[in-house]
C-alpha cells in the first residue's frame, strides 16, 4: 500500500464542502501530494482558517485560480459549482486530468445542459471528451479518460440501486419513483435560509419537485441502459442532518420479476465491488451505517402492491457521493487499488 | 369562547407523549377541568416529576387505574399503548365517554386486529360502537358517539390528502404509493435502542417496510371510500427530529384527470375545515410550518411520470396526528366550536 | 379574560425570528389587533410567504416603515436589529407606545452603546425616557413607561437568576462567573456561515469570549442593584437546537450565606411572579422544559468549592427572552394580569 | 508504518460505544489482528448485527467472555462499563496486557473508588499495577505497563488544558471552575430516558451537579501535579449532539501571570504531541473541529474579571476521550508511533 506521493493533485473549489472532504481523503492517499487549494474568494487564507478540522495538515495555503502553479498539477479534482466548473475546466492545460465532481459535464447533450442549467456550456468539446464517472459502471471508461464528470449525490444513490435491474430488464422503465432524502451538506456551503439551522433542524420538506436538475442525468443514464427514453419521478426532501442520502426506490416488476430476483441480479451485479453492500434479508438500509464513508448500503423488498418492489439505497453524500467516488475514479485512472486510500470505515454514532 | 370548567376528564397514559400532549392541550381548553392522571408505573408521582414541563399546571398527582375517582370523571382520553388499551377501557362504566388515541379501536374487523397487533381482543363489542375519529370524515358520527378511536398519526396524514380524491374517483386504487417520514416521538417514550439520540441522531432509514400497523386502518378507510377493497404501499421513515410527520403519496390520476383537479377536490372538501390548509401552489409543505399545532398542510403536485401526480400532506404527529384530533372529537361530540383549546399557533423555528 | 380587541399594534422587524414570535403570541392577545406588519425588504409579501407557519393568521400584508398607516397603530413591538431600531423609532408620532426588542435602549450610557455597538446612538432622548423592561424586577416603571427597552435574551436569563442575590447581599459582586449556552436561533435569520446547519449541528463552541455586547447591560444592572461597579466573566456557548438558553453562574458565596439561603431569596423574590420557577431539590432546570412558554426556570446548587455556589436558570430565548417578556411588559403597561396571552405551556417533546 | 499484524487484540464489551469506536481504529491499525469480539449479551451475533457500521470488516462473531479463546489474544481493549470490568480483567492470565477504558482503575485509592462507584473493588492489587493513560502525561510509565487504565472523556479534555498549567504553577488551585458540555454518546448504549432522541434532541441541561464521578479521577491528577489536594469545581452539561466534548475552564492566576503566559506553557507543553493543538489566537476551539479524530483543540483567553482566565479544550469523547487514546497508549505500549493507525481527520461537516 506505501507508495510515494508522487501524483500531484489540485483541489478547485477548496473553501466548500465537496472541497473539504476532497482535501480530507486527498491528505491521506498514499500516492497523492496536495500542491494547491484553489479557491477564489478565499484566496491568500490558511486552510486551518477556511477549515479549522483541517489545521493539521501541512498543507499550502488557499490561492485563486490565476495564482495557482499549474505546472506543479497532473490532476485536478473540480469541487466548484456548477456554472462555474466548464469555465474554469476550459482554462486547463490539456495534460492535466481532471475529476470534476460539478454537473458541468454529466449529461452528454449541451441543449440539455442549457436548458435544465439556464447556461450555455462554454467547453462543449470537453462534454464529448467527459467519462460519466459512476465507478462500478463505467470502470473501463475512467481506465482510459482524462476527464471524468463524477455523478450527482442523487444519481449515484439511485443508478447504483437501479441500473443493474435495467439490464437486467427485471423491472419496468414506464413506473420508477424514487423518493429521496438527503442531508444538508447537499445544498452547499453557500448561504440560503432555507439551510440554517434554525430553519431546517427539526423539520423535513420536499424540495425541487418535478424539476431537480439530478433528473436528466438519472434519466440519461436509465435511458442508455434501457436503449429508450426513461421518463422517472423523482423526488427529494431536505431532512435534518448533516451528511447521508436515502433513496427509495418504488419500481414496478417486469414479467415475472420477483423481489428475489432483484436482490440476486444487485448481489451477482457487485460482487466484486467493494464499496457496495447489499444487506441481508431482513436488514434495513440506514444513512447512519454509510456516513463518512465510500460505501452504498442496498436493501430489497417485496410491496404490498402485487407486482412492485421497493429498493433502498443509502450513501454519504458527500463521499460516495461526491469526493469518495472521485478518489475511486482516480484510483481506477492511475492502476491504483480501488480502495486505495479510502479505507475509513462510517462513523457511528 | 368563556365556558365554565364543567366536563370532567381523566387523562390515562398519562406518561407518555401522547399524554403529555393530551394534558398540555387540554389543562387550556375552557371547558375542560382535569379531574385524574392516570399512568400505572407513576402511581404517586407529581406531574412536575414525571413532565418538569407541565410543573406550572396545578392537577393531581399520578394514580394507577385502581386508585382512580371515577365518578368524578365524564370522559377518559386514552393514551396507553395498543393491546393494553382495549382490557383497561372496557374495564370503565358505561357513562363514561372515551376518546382512545392507542390502535385498539380503530379496525373494525377483530381479526383483523388480532392478526396486525398479535392480540386477542378483550372487547369486540365496544369494537362495533366505536366511531373512527378522523375528524374532518366522520363528524357526524362523532357527535353522537360515546367512543371515538383517534386515527393513528400516518392513517391522519395519509387520509386526509387521499380520502377526497378516491371518493371523487380522481385517482386510482391500485396504485397508491405513500412514503412516510417520521419524527422519533412517533415511537413513543419506550425504551428501545433504535430510538436512543446518538442510534437516531444524524440519520434516517425506512421501518417496517411491507409490514407497518397503520397499514390496514389506511386500508379498511380507503376501501371505505372507494367501495371495494385497496392494497397500498405505505413505507414509513424515521427522520431526527422529535416531532413532525410528512407523507409524499404518489398517484395515479383517473381517467382525465389533472393535477389541478385534484387541488380543486381538496380545497372544495376542506373548505369548512379551520385546520386543513390546501398550501397555494408552489409552496410546499413543511413538517416545521405546524410543528405544536392541530394544522395538517397540503400539497398538490403534478407528476413528471404521465398521468400521475403527488400529493404531499404534513401534520405534527402528536397534535393533529393524536392528542389534538382527540380534542377536536371532544369539541365535535360536546358541541362546541371545533377549534376550541386548539387555537396554537404552530412554533417555529 | 375575554376583552375586545381594541389595542392596535404594529410590529416591526416582522420578518425575523423575534417578528415571527411576537405576532404568534400577539395574534392570540385578547386586547390586541395587529394592524401592521412592517419589515422594508419584505413589502408586499404576504405573512403566509415570509413566515408559512403564521399562514392560517388573517392578517395584513408587509409593509415598509414609510407605507405603514401610523394613525392605525397605538403600540409598536420592535423587533428590528440593533442599530437599525433607533433610528426607526426616533421616527415615530410621540402618542405612539414603544416596547422594543432590539438592544439600542437598554444601555442607559450613549457613550457605552457606542462603544459596544461601534455605532452612534441617534435618539439619545429616548434613551432617558426609556425603561429596562426586565419585568419581574422593573414592573411599577414600566407601567407608567413609553418606551420600554426588553433586556437581552441572555441578560433576561441572568438577572432573573442573580439580581435578587445581589440585591440581598447573598454572593461577591467581585467573582461571577457566567457559562451560558444558547440555540442557533438567538443568532438571528440573518444568513451566516457559522448558523448553517451543517456547520451549527452536531457541534458546540463559546463565541463572543469577553467581548460579547450582553455583557454591559448585565454589568449595568448588577451595578445597579449592588450600588458600585461590577464586572462579571460571561462566555456564551452556540449549542446545536434552534431555541433555548442556559445559564450556569458560579458565584461566591458572601459571609456565611449558603445555597439554602440564595434558594430562600428567589423562591421569596418570585413568590408573586408567575413566570418564575424554582425548581425543587433535586430537580435541574433543562431547556427543553421552557420551550416555547415564557417561563423561567431557576435551580441552586452547592458547589465543591467551598463557599461557591452554582445558579442555573433556563428560558426559550425568544419568548421570555424576547417576544413574550415584551408581551408581559406589554400587559404590565396597560393593567392587564401578567399573564394574558401568555398561558402558552412549553411544547415537549 | 506498513507492519505485519501481528499482536493479537480482543475487544471486551464490543457492543457499546466505546467498543464499536475500538473496533472502528484497531480493525485499520497496521499492526493489529482483532482476534476477539466480547460481549456477554450478544453472544452469537455477527459485528454486522450489532453494528451495520461496521459489516464491511471480516471479524469473528460476538463471543461472551467465557467462549473467548485466550491463546489467541495478545492484548485486551476492555470497554465495558464501570463495575464490570474490574472483575472481568481480574479473571485474565496475567500475560495478557490490557488497556482498559472503564473506570475501574483509573482511582488510585480504592477506597476512593468504593465511595465513588458504590462499589467494593475486586482486584485491588490490580490497581496497583495501573499506570493512568494520559498519555501525554504519562508516556514513559505506559512504555513499560501491562495495565493502562485510559482517563474519562471528561478527565482527559479537562487535564490536557489544566495539568501543564498546574504544573508550571500558573494558576491557582483553589478556585479552579470547569463547565462540561458532551454529546449524548458520552452516556453510553444502555436504554435510559433521559437519552431518548425526543428527551435530549433540542435541549440542553447539567447532569451531575457536584456529584459527577469523574471529579475525583480529575482531583487525583491535579492533587498530583500540584503536590497537594485540590477540589475544583466540575459542572458536566447535555448537549443535543451525538459526539464531542468542550470544557471551559475558568481559572484564577497566579501571581502575575497572564493569558499569554498560559498559551506558552501549553504550546511548550505539547510541542511533541502530535495530537495537541493550541489554536491561534482569536480561534475558538468547537467540537466539530475534532469530531471522528483523536485530536484535541486548546484556547486560552483573558477573563473580563483581572486576574482571571479562560481555558477551552475538545476533544472527541469516543476517539481522544475513550478508543483513540487506547489506541494511542497501545502505540506506546508497543514503541511504535504514537499516530500509527490514528491518522483519521476529522469528519466535518
Amino acid at each position: 500500500m506505501a507508495r510515494t506521493k508522487t501524483i500531484r493533485a489540485a483541489v478547485l473549489g477548496a473553501s466548500g464542502y465537496t472541497g473539504a472532504d476532497m482535501i480530507r481523503l486527498a491528505a491521506l492517499h498514499p500516492a497523492i501530494k496536495i500542491t494547491a487549494l484553489i479557491a477564489k474568494g478565499h484566496a491568500g487564507q490558511s486552510l486551518a482558517q477556511v477549515f479549522p478540522h483541517l489545521a493539521s495538515l501541512d498543507l499550502p495555503a488557499l490561492v485563486s485560480p490565476e495564482q495557482a502553479d499549474w505546472d506543479e498539477v497532473d490532476i485536478a479534482f473540480c469541487g466548484l459549482p456548477h456554472g462555474t466548473a466548464h469555465s474554469e475546466i476550459g482554462k486547463l492545460p490539456k495534460r492535466i486530468k481532471i475529476i470534476d465532481m460539478s454537473a458541468d459535464f454529466r449529461l452528454r447533450d449541451p441543449n440539455a445542459y442549457a436548458a435544465w442549467y439556464a447556461n450555455e456550456h462554454s467547453a462543449p468539446a470537453l462534454i464529448k471528451e467527459a467519462v460519466y464517472g459512476l465507478t462500478e459502471h463505467y470502470r473501463d471508461k475512467i481506465k482510459g479518460a482524462r476527464l471524468v464528470a463524477c455523478p450527482g449525490c442523487y444519481p449515484t444513490g439511485v443508478l447504483l440501486a437501479l441500473l443493474p435491474l435495467v439490464k437486467a430488464k427485471l423491472i419496468e422503465t414506464s413506473d420508477i419513483i424514487i423518493d429521496a432524502k438527503s442531508g444538508v451538506s447537499g445544498a452547499g456551503r453557500g448561504l440560503k435560509q432555507n439551510i440554517l439551522f434554525p430553519e431546517a433542524g427539526e423539520g423535513l420538506s420536499p424540495y425541487g419537485i418535478g424539476n431537480h436538475r439530478h433528473v436528466p442525468e438519472i434519466e440519461q443514464e436509465l435511458g442508455v441502459a434501457a436503449r429508450s427514453p426513461v421518463t422517472v419521478n423523482f423526488t427529494p426532501h431536505l431532512a435534518p442532518m448533516s451528511r447521508g442520502e436515502l433513496c427509495t426506490s418504488y419500481v414496478r416488476l417486469a414479467g415475472k420479476a420477483s423481489a428475489g430476483d432483484l436482490r440476486k441480479a444487485l448481489t451477482a451485479s457487485y460482487a466484486k465491488s467493494p464499496f457496495l453492500r447489499i444487506v441481508e434479508e431482513g436488514a434495513i438500509p440506514a444513512t447512519q451505517h454509510v456516513r463518512g464513508s465510500n460505501f452504498c448500503h442496498i436493501g430489497i423488498f417485496a410491496d404490498r402492491i402485487p407486482g412492485r418492489a421497493i429498493v433502498v439505497s443509502t450513501i454519504d453524500n458527500l463521499v460516495k457521493g461526491s469526493a469518495g467516488q472521485a478518489l475511486q475514479n482516480f484510483n481506477v485512472m492511475y492502476g491504483l487499488d480501488e480502495t486505495t486510500g479510502l479505507d475509513q470505515l462510517p462513523l457511528f454514532p
